[in-house]
């Protein structure tokens, strides 16, 4: 690349395979791949997935030649009839396939361990352009090879098969790429994690930050949750997470009661991670989160060291039986009252001996909701060491049965963290 | 579209968002829609993703006006100025931006319920062009468009948000893209779906069928789950469903034993109804699985006409106190045993006054697998009114926590039905 080209680095994805047009299969090669674009730095673009169609193939190839600096493909190098990458590669550029005898070598003495031996398939992996630098495959049989058809202008070439791409990658094209692109600067990105807070109102009230260049901030939703990722692009990691800090410390002023947490955290992760530090443990009575409070806080790798289970009580009797909630209450009030979810929270905390209890109750839908208690009407209980919390909240009956049942889970683990944030 | 136009309702996907390009999320709506273009016979030849940037925003979509006719988008329809999909197609045509009163009066209803409206949000997603059918929104607040800026290419608007994008999709797309590309032939699919037998030995044992024209056959597989989507092209609905029969027929007989249900039943769906049917009751008492049997069940509306709960028993002594099951029990063979997953089943069964329990309990790792107990070990009991039944998996630690949680609940509810359906 000569200096005067605008261009800095581009890279695109090129994800190859008639399956991904399908839908047979989910497209998670893309995403790692980006993912790791993201953390050398590398500005990335564009994805795009074509079929094992030629000529469509070679269109787009070459449209990438005239856009981006760096084209990574996935797919289209195996044996069949169907793996055509290399091949079209090749002819986009006018170039001959030559074959290399080691590669050809290698994985012969690869299938022939696996007794399946074919030459002719053997010969159709060991075929590159004349210039091309092969990316060996320490985990297959398809090598793939980085190959600059024009100036300014390389393609890194690998298979589809997950576990062979990464391992391809991180060994010898991760090297390969930081030698070559090697800026000054380098990207250090940090996630926070907000709920209680609808994405629209966080990007508003934060609306004076987004202006902000170095680090960019970028707001990202998902049910019951927005995120703000902040990227610095420094000399050195110190420096870029030294001008993440200030702008952290805004945020968190502004929105620190809606923040719970960095990165990889969970809203479980965080709620397991204090009740771990107090050494106290969490029981849950759970009605119309049908266990998946129970579910997302078990997914936690450990959580076995805070939380003890729980009581599904999607039933009267089963809310009477095993929490003791009195049948009178619920004659009086209905399985969805404050008055129910508080004898369930209670019991669950005194029959359990845990130190903390997390109740639901509500009305998930799509039936079941009436004009005082409709569709989305959610109670909540949490139960401590100094006494019970009551609160409820109406999701909308439009937003539908997952989406309700999900926010429930999500906010009664929210409820409990603050409960723990404020009694420490 | 003219006659001469040698392209035939070719449709492109273009998921629009920086996350994305980040790798922050998977691209599952990429996935989604093309199974849903396959099955609707529309040819897809290409996606692409793009980052929330109007120049390169900008060229994709102009790039694709020249070489599709239909264009779906997803995200970049919220409220945040990261959002500029309508923006930056209007502009791609210099066509202008209108309110659309109606749009702007429902979505303030929307927000107004949820206490946090602010006109400026509101607008922003009531803005369309002129001339383009709004996608109404039932399960958020921005709708999308199908927009038709220029002879043969027409543009489709969705959310980024997999539930409002697959809604708004199968209530006003597909009937319009149903009726714009009327073909002659309709096209009609059935999803026959299977659990306990892999992709590959499906796809090997299936092998003759696969070459089969009308219907032609498509497998996909998820976790615990393989799918086989049988699609027929012909003139009436009657006739593709006949021409499906003989097929199905002959699948069932190969593969009977691992078919659970079509279309959008669900494993959870299919015991629940199968429960109802026999008015018999089903209680759980989960260890590893942490509550995700019971949030599987809980999923499905009316789940609790025959599902009334269960016990998430995490910690022994929460086994012993809800399921009875003897603390020498627990010592002398573990929790991870055959003999305590049996306690723990017809205690539950007992506790309850259910007609059947599921209990589960293993090692769903990272951390406690052990040499006799390795990661991905999994018991399961289920007790009905015949007696308890025992069995044990090994998933293979490599798959990782989620992944072994999920089968292990798949497995379970699978286990059950085989015994439902039995003992029916």
């Amino acid at each position: 690349m000569t200096e005067n080209d605008s261009r800095q680095n581009e890279v695109e994805i090129l994800c190859i395979g008639t399956e991904l047009l399908l839908g047979n299969i989910l497209n998670s090669n893309a995403r790692w791949l980006a993912e790791e674009l993201a953390a050398l730095g590398l500005p990335h673009y564009r994805q795009t997935v074509i079929g094992d169609n030629p000529k469509r193939l070679k269109e787009s190839i070459l449209e990438a030649s005239e856009r981006s600096n760096y084209l990574i493909t996935t797919g289209g190098l195996g044996a069949t009839q169907d793996d055509i990458t290399t091949e079209v590669i090749a002819e986009s550029f006018n170039s001959k396939l030559k074959k290399r005898e080691n590669v050809f070598n290698k994985i012969e003495a690869k299938v022939i361990t696996q007794s399946r031996s074919t030459k002719k398939e053997s010969l159709k992996q060991s075929l590159f352009p004349e210039r091309a630098k092969i990316i060996p495959n320490d985990f297959g049989t398809a090598p793939g090879m980085i190959w600059t058809p024009k100036e300014g202008f390389t393609i890194l070439t690998f298979p589809g098969v997950p576990s062979e791409l990464k391992a391809m990658w991180s060994s010898y094209a991760v090297p390969w790429l930081m030698e070559k692109t090697s800026q000054r600067n380098i990207f250090i990105s940090k996630v926070m994690r907000f709920t209680g807070i609808g994405e629209s109102q966080l990007a508003e009230e934060a609306d004076d930050l987004f202006t902000n260049t170095n680090p960019t901030l970028a707001p990202y939703a998902d049910i019951g949750e927005v995120r703000l990722r902040l990227t610095a692009k420094e000399q050195s990691k110190e420096r870029a997470e030294e001008i993440i800090k200030p702008i952290e410390k805004k945020i968190l002023k502004r929105f620190g009661n809606y923040f719970y947490g960095t990165d990889n955290e969970s809203l479980a992760s965080v709620v397991i991670k204090m009740l771990i530090a107090k050494n106290e443990k969490l029981f849950v009575a759970e009605s119309c989160t049908g266990g998946g409070i129970g579910a997302t806080l078990s997914a936690i790798p450990g959580a076995s060291n805070a939380f003890l289970g729980g009581i599904i009580a999607y039933n009267n009797h089963i809310k009477h039986k095993f929490l003791g909630v009195p049948y009178q209450l619920l004659e009086d009030y209905g399985a969805v009252s404050s008055q129910v979810v508080q004898a369930m929270a209670e019991g669950a905390r005194k029959n359990s001996g845990a130190d903390w209890s997390i109740a639901t109750s509500g009305i998930a839908g799509p039936d079941g909701g009436s004009t005082s208690k409709p569709v989305g009407l959610i109670h909540f209980a949490i139960a401590g060491p100094h006494g019970c919390s009551l609160s409820s909240e109406s999701f909308g009956s439009y937003k539908g049965r997952i989406a309700i049942q999900k926010l429930s889970v999500v906010g009664s683990l929210n409820k409990l963290r603050l409960l723990l944030l404020t009694r420490s």
